[in-house]
C-alpha cells in the first residue's frame, strides 16, 4: 500500500460478487479521525447484503460495520466517552451508527434513537459514495461525531471481533429480556447473537441456560461457554418434541425466558411453545424478512400471558456495557475462540459464502 | 320461592339448550355466606361455554361468574378488604376465582396466581355438583375464603354489572399496557372488555383514544364514553385500509399502544400494523381459541422493537381499584347505559342469543 | 421600540436589584432564530437565583427560562419535532435546556441528559454575554439546535404560562411516582409544582388526591382543580398531626403515593410519615440547597419499604407531553386562572418580591 | 435426648440471659411435620432480640428463624413447591415467614404480603407458647401451610447456614436495585447481609463491586468473594474521604448502585454522597431502629435525581431463587466458609456474645 492509494473491497449491488478496488486515501474531516484497519467482522448481515434482503441500502456500499483500527489521523481532539484523551495509534473500535439527528419524535419523544429516520450505519447503509465506511478496507473514515471506543487492555482485535455485533446485541437482547436472578433461559440459534446471549443470559443472573440450534460445532461452543445443555435441531426434527425437550427440563412449565436469535420465522411459535406461563420472549433473530409465521394468539399469547419483547439495534450504552463485561469475563468466556477463520481482504467472498454455509461460527476480514 | 328451595339455570353440556332446575336452597358453610342474587351479567364467555369453546369446563356449571347480590346467611364473621365487617343485608360483588393454592411455583415464585393450577372460577370451572357457585340462580353460594366486595354507597347493581367482568379485564389490559401520560391509545373491539379498556386508557393518562369495531350502536357508545374516533369495520373490510386510517391520525407513526379485545386471531396482525415502532400491543381479547393468526416476526416485531402483553384473567387487586375508579368516575363514564337488556331466569337462552348475535352491549340475568 | 435596540431586564449579581437596559436587537445566528416575547414566567427558581442560592450561575444574567414569543426571524428552516415547518409569525415556546453534549457517559450510557455536565438553560445558567437568553426581554435569541414548540391552536401564551415551568416539572415528578390507577396522592406544597402535579396525578389514574400547603388562596385553587381535599399547615403546624391527618383519610395506612413540592427539607420526613408500607415517594420540590432534614432510617425508608424518587429537570418528552395533555384538558384545568398577576419590565423587582412573598401564585411578565 | 422431651434455649425477655430449657417431644398437627434440628444459625437480629431492640416480639421466645433439620414426622402428605414429594428423613430447610392472610389489603392488592399484619416469623415473632418454633431446639415444629424447602443434594446444611438469612435478604435486596450488566456496586456492611449482597450483584451482572466495612477478617472474606476491593473503615474514619475512595474509582461520579447493609444510620447520608447522580440505593441493613440519620434533600435526593429503596424481609421466592442460585456457585462462592464457629444449645449465649462482638461472621447452634 502507498501513502496515496488504499485498497477497499466493494459491494456493487445485490447478487453480484464482491471487488476489491484501489481508491485514493482519506484525510480526516474537521472533528474526525482515520484508522488503519486491524480486522473487521464478517457477520450475518453481511450475507443479506449480499443477498438484497435489506431494504433501503445505498449500494455500492464497502461491508463491514463492525471493525478495530489504529488511529492514524485525527482532526480536532479525540476523547472517549469519559472525556479521557485518544492518541494516535490507539487501537480502538466504534460505535458504528451515526447521522441520528436528536432532533426528532423518536429521539426526543420516545427516546428510541434506533427508530431515528436519519440513522445510518457503518457498512450497512453508508453509502460508499460518502467515504470509507466500512471495514473491509485498509482504512476507515471516522466522521465527526461518531464515537470511537478505546478497546481494554486486556482486549485484542481478536478478542473483542470474536464477540463482533453479537455481543451489543446479544446484550441488549438480554437486556430487554429482564432476566432475574434464578431464571430458566433457552436461546433459539447457535449464531454469535445467541452465543452472546447464552452468554450474557448467565452473566445477568440465569441459573440455568439452553441452547437449541445447529450444526454441532456451534454447539460445541455453547457448552464450553457454560451452557447446561444444547439440542440440535438437525438430530430432532419435529418441533413439538423439541418444545418437549425444554419442558422436560423445566418441571413441565416451560423457561421464564426465550431468546429467539435464529432468523428462522417458524422459531418464534416454536418458542413461544417453550414458554412458561407468564414469561418473556425475546425476537432479536428476526432482523431480515424471512417470511411470515403463523401462531395461535389465544394458546401462546393471552392465556400465556406472554411477554413478547422485539429487539432492533443497540445503542452506544450496549455497546459500552458489553465491552466492558467482555474485558472483564474474557478468561471466562475467551471469545477470541469463537473466530473460526481470517481472511484477507481479496477473500473477501470466500469469507461471505463461508459464513452463509455456517462452516465458520465468527469470520474476520484482515486488510 | 320458597325458603326450602331455589330456582338456577344449568348449562348441562356444550351445545345444549340451557334449562331451569329447582334446587334445594343453600346454607352457608362454616366461614361462608349465602347471597340472594340481584343480578348477574351475560358474557362472551358464557356464548363461548355454550358452544363448548373452553378447555376444562366441568359441565353441567351454573353460569354467571360477575354477579351482584345481597348477604342473606353468614356463618363466621364476614369482612371486607380492610377489614371492616360486612353485615347481612349489605349488596355485594365478590372475585369469582377462588381455590388459589397459595403453595404453588406460579402462586409463590412466579407471583401469577392466575395461572395457579387450582384456581377455579364462578360459573365457568365451577361444577354444579359442588354448589351454588354462578349467578345464573336465585341463590349464590360464597365459598369460605371467597372475597366479598361491598358495592361502594353511590353504585348500584345495574353500575357495576354495566362494566361485568369486562371491568377489571379492561382494567388490567390497561395496567399492562403501561400507558404513558400523552400516549394515543387504539382498541381493536367494541364489546364490553373494549369499552371498559377505551374507558381505563383515559383514566390513566391517553391523550387521545381510538376504536375500531362494529356493530353501529357499540362504536355510537364508545363516542359517549370520549373516544376521538371509531372506525368501523363493517364499512372499512380491509385491513391495510385500517391500519392506514389510524396512520393517517398518528403522524404516520402508528399508536403509542394499541389493545386488542376482539376475540379474532386477525386482529392480531392488523393490530400490529397500526403500532409505532417502539409501542406496546396488549393481547385480552382471545380468551378462547379461535384460530391461528399469521404475522411477520421481522416487520411486526424485530424491526418494530414491539412489545407484546397477553393479559389473562383478573387478580383481586384489579377488581378491587376498578370499582373504586367506577365509583369516582361513574358520572362521566355512565357504565349503566352500556346494560342493553335485562332477562330473567327462564329467558336465559334468549340472553344467550342475543350476545351472541351482538344484538346487546351488556345482557343482565336478573332472577 | 426601535428596531435597532432591545430592553431587558439584567440580574447582574445575587442580592443587588435587577435593572433594566437596552442593548442591540439581536440577529438569528444560522440554524437560530429570534422571538419577539409574548410573555415570559416569573417563578421560584428567579427568587432564589436572585438571592445566590444556585451553585455555578454566570451572573449577570437575564432571568425568565419558559416563555412564549412569536417567530420574528429565522435563518434557515426551522420544524417542530415531528418534521412540520414552524413559519415566521408563529406562536412558540421552546425548550429551555440548550448545550447538552450528546457524546457524553450521562448522555450516552447512563440516557440521563438531564445530567450531562454542558447542560445549559435559558435564563438561569446561560450568561447574557451570549445573548438574549431569557424571557425578561423583549426579544429572545433562539440558538441553533435548541427546539421550539409551536403552541396547540387552541391555547393561548397565557395558558401555557400558568402552568408555566411547573407543568414539565409536575408532569416529570408524576412520571416518576409510576401512579397506578387507583392511587392515593398526596401533595406536599400548593405552589406551580404542587399545584400541576395535582393536575398530573388525577389525569394518570389517581383515584384520590390531596393538597397539603398554603396559604389560602393556593388551597382554594387546588380544589378548584379537582383536589379531593386540602390541609393549611398554616392551621394545623404540628407535622404529626398532619400525618395523621392523612392517614385518618387512607384507612390508617397512608398514601400510595406523595409528592414534595414544598422546597421545605422538613417537608421530607413529615412526606414520609403520610406514606404507606411500600408507598412512592418523589421529591421535586427542593431545587435549592433549602438545609438538611433528619429522618429515621429504619422507621421511614427500611420497614416501610419505601421507594424514594428525586426528580431533577425535565426532558424534552416532559415538555411536549405536558403541552399536548394541557391542551386536551385545558377546559377541565383551567391553567390560565393560575396567573395572578402580569408586569412589564419594568417591574419586574415588583413581580420577584410577590412572588418570594407567595402573594401570586403564577406571575408574568410582558415586555 | 429421650423420645419423650427435648431441649430448647428460650429468650425470656431482652435482657435476660438465654436459658435452657426440657419440653415435651412435639407431636405433628395435621397437616404438618416435626423437624429434628440439623443446625439453626445465630443472625445479628438475635443479638437485637436479646437487647429488646424489635418492637411486638412476643417474649418468652424460641430464636433461630433459619434452619436446617431432617424430617421425623409428618401428617399428611408434604411437598414442595414444585409439588414433589417430601419424604420422611428428607434433609429440609422452610420459609421462616408464616401466618400471612392472603386477604387483607396487603395482601391482596398492594400485593406487599411482608407487609401483612398477621405476618409471624419463627424465632422472632413466634411465641413460645404456641410450640417449638424456633431453631434453636432439638424439634422444631412445622404449622400447617409452613413451606418446606428441601436442600438440593449438592449441598450440606453448613453450605446453606453459611448464607443463612443474609441469602435470602441479600439476594432481595439486589433485586429490588435493580442492577443493570455493568455496573458499579458499593455495598456498606460487611457482615452477613452486605456479604451476601455483594455475592448476588455479580450474580446480577455488576460489573465492579466494592465492599465498605469492618473488621478485617470480613473484608478478607469480601475479596474471596470476587469483590474488587474493600475500604476498613476503622482505618479511614473520614466518611468525607470514604466517599472520595468511592468517587476516585468511579471517574469522579460515584457508584451506580450503592447497597446500605451495615445497621448504621450514619450509612445513608454517606452512601448517597458515594452515589452517581440517577444512581440507586437500597437500605436494607436498617432493620432495627438504631436512630436517625441527618441529610440534605437537595443534594442527597433532587439534584442527585437518586432511586432509594428500603428493602424490608423476603418473600418466599427470594428464598427459593437465591437457594437454588447457591447450588449451582457454591464451586466459585463456598459460603460455608463463612461459617466461623457452631456452638451446642449449652453455649447459645456465648454465641450471642460473640456475634455481638463480630468475632464471628456466621455463628451456627448445634443441638
Amino acid at each position: 500500500m502507498s501513502t496515496g492509494s488504499v485498497r477497499a473491497v466493494y459491494m456493487s449491488a445485490p447478487g453480484r460478487p464482491v471487488e476489491m478496488r484501489t481508491v485514493a486515501a482519506p484525510r480526516a474531516r474537521e472533528g474526525g479521525a482515520i484508522l488503519e484497519t486491524v480486522a473487521s467482522e464478517v457477520c450475518g448481515t453481511d450475507v443479506h447484503l449480499h443477498h438484497g434482503r435489506l431494504s433501503g441500502v445505498p449500494y455500492p456500499i464497502i461491508p463491514g460495520h463492525v471493525s478495530v483500527g489504529r488511529v492514524v489521523e485525527s482532526r480536532g481532539p479525540l476523547e472517549d466517552v469519559e472525556g479521557r484523551p485518544i492518541a494516535e495509534g490507539a487501537l480502538v473500535t466504534f460505535y458504528d451508527v451515526y447521522g441520528t439527528c436528536g432532533a426528532c419524535w423518536h429521539c426526543l419523544v420516545a427516546r428510541a434513537a434506533t427508530r431515528c429516520p436519519k440513522r445510518r450505519v457503518y457498512g450497512i447503509t453508508a453509502p460508499a459514495s460518502d467515504g470509507l465506511l466500512g471495514g473491509w478496507s485498509e482504512r476507515i473514515e471516522i466522521l465527526p461525531g461518531v464515537r470511537l471506543v478505546p478497546l481494554p487492555e486486556s482486549l485484542s482485535a481478536e478478542d473483542f471481533l470474536g464477540g463482533g455485533c453479537g455481543l451489543p446485541t446479544g446484550f441488549h437482547a438480554v437486556e430487554r429480556a429482564g432476566i432475574a436472578m434464578g431464571d430458566v433461559v433457552v436461546v433459539q440459534g447457535s449464531g454469535p447473537v445467541g452465543l452472546n446471549a447464552a452468554i450474557f443470559s448467565q452473566l445477568a443472573g440465569a441459573l440455568r441456560v439452553f441452547v437449541v440450534g445447529a450444526p454441532k460445532a456451534r454447539l460445541d461452543a455453547a457448552r464450553r461457554l457454560g451452557v447446561e445443555d444444547t439440542l440440535d435441531i438437525t438430530a430432532m426434527g419435529d418441533p413439538a418434541a423439541r418444545a418437549s425437550w425444554v419442558r422436560d427440563r423445566t418441571s413441565g412449565r416451560g423457561a421464564d425466558v426465550v431468546i429467539e436469535a435464529s432468523g428462522n420465522p417458524a422459531a418464534v411459535p416454536e418458542g413461544l411453545d417453550m414458554l412458561r406461563d407468564g414469561g418473556r420472549y425475546v425476537v432479536v433473530g428476526q432482523y431480515t424478512d424471512s417470511g411470515d409465521a403463523t401462531l395461535n394468539p389465544h394458546r401462546h399469547i393471552n392465556r400465556r400471558h406472554a411477554t413478547i419483547l422485539g429487539c432492533w439495534g443497540y445503542e452506544f450504552s450496549h455497546l459500552h456495557r458489553s465491552l466492558a463485561m467482555m474485558a472483564r469475563h474474557a478468561g471466562r468466556f475467551r471469545w477470541r475462540e469463537l473466530v473460526s477463520r481470517e481472511y484477507p481482504l481479496e477473500k473477501a467472498g470466500e469469507a461471505l459464502a463461508d459464513m452463509e454455509s455456517l462452516s465458520v461460527i465468527k469470520a474476520l476480514i484482515r486488510p
